[in-house]
């Protein structure tokens, strides 16, 4: 049944009353959600009524996906129809296919991202979304379904072309974080891998009510179709202020480069003030959750990859706890994120589009949540220019 | 010089800290602005400290544009120069316009914003374009005036494409409007008609804190690139409850067909509580002024067509007063802009498109003013399902 939302005369928002707010929104609430949360204070995130990494310990991918998609956890019967649905789902439409390599050509400079931005557009066209406002609730969660499951063929695609490689046919009896490995690199990757991608993958899911996930909800908000809403999405998460690059992190690391030059250079990064990418959160004042997982799941694999980075970390904090007193920072997702997805083989470039193919599953879901409200996300802004209106001085042409 | 807006510890975000607001944000100001501001309760609104009613009787296309992108009008040398560059930058990248056809194919039936979101995204990658963060203020605004300089060769080019043309290439020698007409038709167009196209792009430019302009802000607030930013703003466009979509009134006059059918038509919308496309508008409680404008405009055309959307306004104001006394509900910019642009040969599927091609200067201004401030806008949802943890089920695989 075809919801039309604008089928009402509404009259009904105020004007000229504007409401002063903490800069960027910070506190404000926009909307109520029942798809999750970040306790900042405790350390601790859930997706719906799970904690995410008691998911990410037990669950497969497709289980927490439907999660999200669909409210629940779902049986077996279930999950093997959603796996099986969802598999079918990564092959992606001619048109789309024979397209990547000019996307893949003009984009490549500039990163992965805006690679996946372009393919998801035109893929939604493609699919023929239509926008949200106008189709009911299971069409629309169809169009998140097919966007998030072609997402890790568009990336590896897009990669392997830049690569000069061909692209990887999506295998259907791989799970969804296997699969992505697969199609990157062209073997299938060994179970540890795959299953620490896939551990990896669902923890970065959702977190909270961050730019991009916000992005999404406002272009939705509008009615538009679920790749309006992804490509506005992948966009904000290319931002450098948006957090999601693992990559930072491994640099930091590189930078470093001996365990002998950990604490000069970490004083000198605190003493300037400068930031020290892999630390510190906007909302965790505790460890990050995440981050004490993927720490567990790096030492599984040990070396001194992982060694090294967790000397780090101990200089890090013991640093901070004697310059920056009570300044509560401790490694965010990326650090051990980074280091997880050097061990299990990813290019360092892929790091953060391997982040939107998790992310991709979160986005949808607050899209269609946001969709099951009618009102549009639409703020002010105060005027603080010279006082008009001042005559148009007489046209030059 | 390059900004690095990441290169400080920002600890100052509140955390669990929730203000309530309005729904929508409606009202809540998340920014300082000196591009202008829309005053609902008096019919007005400014770009910077001019009318811009005023600047689209006074000025040509380019004039305005300066003024939103160097926040001054130009005089006679600067305009010349800025006409000159913005001409040249009409001209698309060969990697670009060879992708093309394959967006023309795959995104046709979604319609050319669809295409405009792709190809956008396509451009800015192909350019190059960085983060705003990343970049100095002209280096920024350079990606805004050359996404806004290619919208109408995109938009033109994936037009004719689709309908089995080719692409007509830009001419330096025309105004921005005049060479919209041009590349659409492949003629060169009447003067009437192309300064009628100019004023009404010169008046739908900016508009206050709409929710694309929104979006692009959003989006830029993470420091993503320029054409990140208008793609999420394209999207947000594309949203049926965003409003720029001119054709909708043309199709209410079509809908009611003759004058004697407007009354029982009019009155059984408004009995029913139905919306009445080309009516009503969020913010104006009186008449729209780009309305009173493009009437005008109509008005000089003359002809069946104007008379008989002269009649049907008059008819719904006289009902509206009769059934529903105290309400204000006029034309907005919609009614008379599908008018005119009928009446200058726009085809009608291209009429939200020539939106985008104006629109996209004030997207871009907001963009750069944006960037100017390094506070991520990142508000918060309250999360109001089921109290977690909850232990999650044995999983089933």
């Amino acid at each position: 049944m075809p919801i039309n939302r604008a089928a009402s005369i509404s009259v009904d928002r105020p004007v000229d009353v504007l409401a002063d707010v903490p800069r960027g929104l910070a506190g404000v609430v926009v909307t109520d959600t029942e798809l999750g949360d970040v306790r900042g204070r405790e350390g601790f995130y859930h997706y719906r009524q799970y904690s995410a990494v008691d998911l990410a310990q037990a669950c497969g991918f497709e289980e927490v996906w439907h999660l999200l998609a669909h409210g629940e956890l779902p049986d077996e019967a279930r999950r093997a129809a959603f796996t099986a649905r969802t598999a079918r789902l990564r092959r992606l439409p001619d048109d789309v296919r024979a397209a990547l390599p000019a996307i893949a050509a003009a984009t490549g400079p500039s990163g992965p991202l805006a690679g996946l931005r372009t393919a998801l557009s035109l893929l939604g066209a493609s699919l023929g979304f239509r926008p949200v406002y106008d189709i009911d609730a299971g069409r629309r969660r169809d169009d998140g379904l097919a966007a998030t499951a072609a997402v890790p063929t568009l990336l590896t695609a897009l990669y392997r072309i830049g690569q000069g490689l061909d692209p990887v046919e999506p295998r259907d009896d791989l799970g969804y974080a296997a699969n992505y490995l697969y199609m990157l690199t062209g073997s299938e990757p060994d179970a540890a891998r795959a299953r620490a991608v896939e551990r990896y993958l669902i923890s970065t899911i959702d977190h909270g009510f961050n730019a991009s996930t916000f992005t999404a909800r406002v272009i939705a908000s509008t009615g538009a179709d679920v790749a309006a809403c992804l490509v506005g999405a992948v966009g904000a998460l290319s931002g450098p202020l948006h957090g999601g690059a693992p990559s930072r992190a491994l640099d930091t690391l590189d930078a470093i480069g001996t365990p002998d030059r950990i604490d000069p250079w970490i004083r000198e990064r605190v003493l300037a003030g400068d930031r020290i990418m892999g630390f510190g959160h906007p909302v965790y004042r505790t460890e990050d959750p995440r981050s004490r997982m993927l720490r567990g799941m790096a030492q599984e694999f040990g070396g001194p990859l992982v060694e090294f980075a967790v000397e780090v970390e101990r200089r890090v904090e013991a640093i901070l706890a004697e310059l920056k007193p009570g300044r509560e920072l401790h490694t965010n997702v990326e650090f051990y994120a980074g280091v997880v997805m050097e061990l299990c083989g990813l290019p360092r470039e892929m790091f953060t589009p391997t982040f939107a193919a998790a992310r991709v599953v979160g986005w949808s879901a607050n899209i269609m949540e946001q969709a099951e409200d009618s009102k549009i996300i639409r703020p002010a802004a105060r005027y603080v220019g010279p006082v008009p209106p001042v005559a148009v001085p007489r046209a030059s042409s």
